[in-house]
């Protein structure tokens, strides 16, 4: 299969434009958020969503997301991430959607489901699934990236036909560590200089080495694209196409920066070979068969 | 001498009541920023005033911390000191004052002076003069810490009257790290858990494991008091009493945050053996004759 994203193949890393749709449904008023929407996805590669699901609906996840941090058997699950240095502090739980009904209910909530069809207009699975918890104090970033880079060339997403919802669980702050993106960034791909070493991922998902744009080309792409900071209430969501480049700083705060993420593939684009790895991912990262 | 503040006792951790005043002048009236100014200082702490050095200032102040920044012979020096894992990443100049007549004329001026004066009501002294170049991409937090915990503990400041003063020489957003700030928290001292290792210093420039409060302790302090993000334009200028907990998070913009701090101490105030380490820190760290 052609590689039109070519990334980490120890050349100069280049930037090539994007080669597919932002949105797939060309009819923007089929846009269940109306075509402003539509439009501000379409420029901006994300759509923002202030208290989208109720603060009850969100409290009954918070309980369940503590239920789930508690589970001391549930840490020997691979899926289960910790903090780098302090295997006590979970911090990246995959597969949350299959360890929690609840969870999975939301990856089938309407108010979820109609946009991403919308963007995508094809069947959907979910390609990964997960509860990011920062916790305060001791938080760290995470540093800049296209989450397609790391789909494409470790786990083989051929196209940019993807999209990342995440629900906010507690307040987004402005100094908790929210996620920052660069909108507008999605309509460019950029290669990222190096190449992956084997179970890149074990490291990875705790402190991100490969995988990130060089300085100039985040400097050039942010000069004239600026920095969006998501911040807001539990139970807004964010949806964010799979190109968007973003990332975090760290959380010296006491408040936990807690959000869940789903991320939808059309069934058009299913994983083939990695296009940068001798060995595909686990599934708990990344679902092949869906 | 007695010691008021005790901590990194090997003891649990201590919150014990502020024993010195905030403002040592009690007429207000002689604050040059006016009463307000002196009302806020008192009860938050703090007082910040954006763009109190104009653009050519400032832009003058930012060609001399280039020069200083890129003079490799400077790198020798023990009072620059690096980012964790990255040599050539200047993070921190000490005694920018003397390095730099530039430097040395802002902690002279009197839009600086007079304040500190007003606070201090005394003769007073440099303490401590740095450059803060907190790097784009790569610019580590700063855990949350009092100053006075450490002068005190580490280099033997008595009593808490000294103040810092931090202008700001490129932009503070709330994206780049800024200062964050427990407003109020001056009116108590917290003892840290711990004891302090031997030279510690040499580490604690770089990251920051003794000295710091316990999360139980940060919780409530934070929960009572919030935290204000020193947001602001180059040229701001922030004042801040020496026992105000504060800390920042990582950045990973491309936009440098970059402050210079001056330390005034009162000479009434100067420096006694450590009330924790058996040696005092350099002189760079802390002066003793000033």
């Amino acid at each position: 299969m052609r590689n039109d994203y070519p990334s980490r193949t120890g050349a100069t890393p280049q930037i090539t434009s994007r080669r597919d749709p932002v949105l797939y449904d060309s009819q923007w008023q089929n846009c269940p958020y109306g075509e402003d929407a539509a439009r501000q996805f379409d420029e901006q590669g994300f759509c923002f969503f202030p208290e989208l699901f109720s603060s009850e609906e969100v409290a009954a996840l918070n309980r369940e997301m503590q239920h789930i941090r508690q589970d001391k058997t549930l840490r020997q699950h691979e899926e289960v991430i910790t903090e780098p240095g302090a295997d006590d502090c979970v911090r990246t739980v995959f597969d949350i959607h299959l360890f929690s009904a609840a969870f999975g209910a939301v990856a089938n909530d309407s108010r979820i489901l109609d946009f991403v069809h919308f963007i995508l207009n094809d069947d959907v699975y979910l390609h990964q699934s997960r509860l990011n918890y920062k916790p305060g104090f001791r938080g760290r970033e995470f540093y800049w990236h296209s989450d397609f880079e790391t789909w494409h060339v470790e786990d083989g997403m051929p196209r940019m036909r993807a999209v990342s919802v995440v629900l906010a669980l507690r307040e987004n702050f402005a100094t908790n560590g929210p996620m920052l993106l660069v909108p507008g960034s999605h309509r460019q791909f950029v290669g990222c200089p190096g190449v992956t070493p084997r179970d890149h991922y074990k490291q990875s998902l705790k402190e991100q080495y490969f995988g990130t744009p060089d300085d100039k080309v985040l400097t050039d792409l942010i000069s004239q694209c600026g920095i969006y900071s998501v911040t807001g209430p539990p139970g807004s969501v964010l949806f964010f196409d799979c190109n968007l480049m973003h990332g975090s700083s760290s959380n010296i705060t006491p408040h936990p920066r807690s959000n869940a993420f789903f991320v939808f593939n059309a069934v058009s684009n299913r994983l083939v070979q990695p296009f940068g790895a001798t060995v595909p991912r686990p599934e708990f990262i990344a679902h092949r068969q869906g």
